[in-house]
């Protein structure tokens, strides 16, 4: 029968004190020539399993770490993510079924480096942290595309401009807060909240003011693009 | 078998004239005496689908809604989301074994709600659009988790500080710069970061300065609790 498995795949950061982002890996051996692969640490979900439960039960099993906060941050679906040639040496070793889909979830540690120490187990042969700018290309599966991602949703975390898509293209700055306040659940303040969105955000005012306004038409501003 | 299958529920939002932020809601009937129930736009995924292509096609046929960009943004698996008895009748109806498991997968859409007329269709009795202050709390499955958790995402794009983690308690503003800089992946100006980042995030200068630095050591900073 068609079936659709599960996993979660962990990308624990850590900054290191020489200031770099380093993600936490595993090596696996991939055939009986103990050829080693890089990977993320990660592992089927059990039936009856929680998700949220799963990740940390997987990334302890791994790598030894536990009392971390595992955040989900991307789910990831490509039909074909398990199928190239260098994973199925692997896949055909620990999987009953290693032809059948995997879809896996991706969850994110940000870490205090010094606070762990990581160990290898189970079917990781060794644990490593590698700077984000030495990690091999060829992770097993689609962990790369996983690491990318990963990063990609740590720089939207401060920095996003998704929300603008709710607005008319052009806009009050009266319509931006209060979007903000519904979005947020709060009240800002007028004069800080207008000081600091046009600081931080790429939001300029055009010539034009709103219409069917008969006192004082407020001006109309959009996000510029770059 | 024992089998994990994958759907995806789909959040669309809207911002209306009158400055409310609203949901794209189906209703859907769930027995024989023609009942109606409000659910987001979700459907299973196909075996071989990719998630994205899954994500439109699904929007599309209950809601008649089409090039819209829908953004993934949680995954739910809590094993008991679907066995709910306001919910097995329409399993009953509708799926083939309403006992399975089943994890979704929530996709956003943030749309101009004038640009779009949705229209019932597939299982979709009506489609309406409902402030999100006035969504029945009764909505299908876990419905009204993952319309929740879309809002929470929605604020934490705008406002986080789950980056924090990553650095020690007490920190140099150097430090934080570089570590933005290697988020973002770009260089700042090191005036504008520091006016920008202590006016919007809750960080505060302690009286420590950094140690083992012999020629002006730099205040330490943490972020304050609130």
């Amino acid at each position: 029968m068609e079936q659709i498995n599960l996993s979660i795949d962990c990308l624990v950061l850590g900054y290191s004190d020489d200031q770099k982002l380093k993600a936490l890996l595993i090596k696996k051996i991939i055939n009986k020539d103990n050829d080693l692969q890089y990977a993320l640490p990660g592992d089927l979900v059990g039936y009856d399993e929680d998700l949220n439960t799963a990740s940390k039960r997987i990334l302890k099993n791994l790598t030894s770490l536990s009392d971390v906060f595992l955040k989900q941050f991307y789910t990831f679906g490509n039909p074909n993510r398990t199928k190239h040639k260098k994973d199925q040496d692997w896949l055909n070793i620990y999987r009953k079924r290693p032809k059948e889909r995997v879809v896996t979830i991706g969850y994110m540690a940000l870490v205090k480096m010094e606070d762990y120490k990581p160990g290898p187990s189970s079917f990781a042969f060794e644990v490593e942290w590698v700077s984000i700018d030495d990690v091999p290309k060829n992770m097993a599966f689609d962990h790369n595309i996983i690491l990318n991602k990963g990063i990609e949703f740590l720089r939207n975390q401060m920095n996003n401009e998704f929300i603008s898509n709710l607005l008319p293209r052009k806009f009050t700055l009266s319509q931006l807060q209060n979007l903000h306040e519904i979005i947020l659940n709060q009240k800002l303040d007028k004069r800080n909240f207008r000081k600091n969105i046009l600081k931080v955000e790429n939001i300029k005012r055009t010539e034009e003011r709103q219409e069917g306004v008969p006192h004082k038409p407020a001006f109309l501003y959009q996000f510029s693009k770059n």
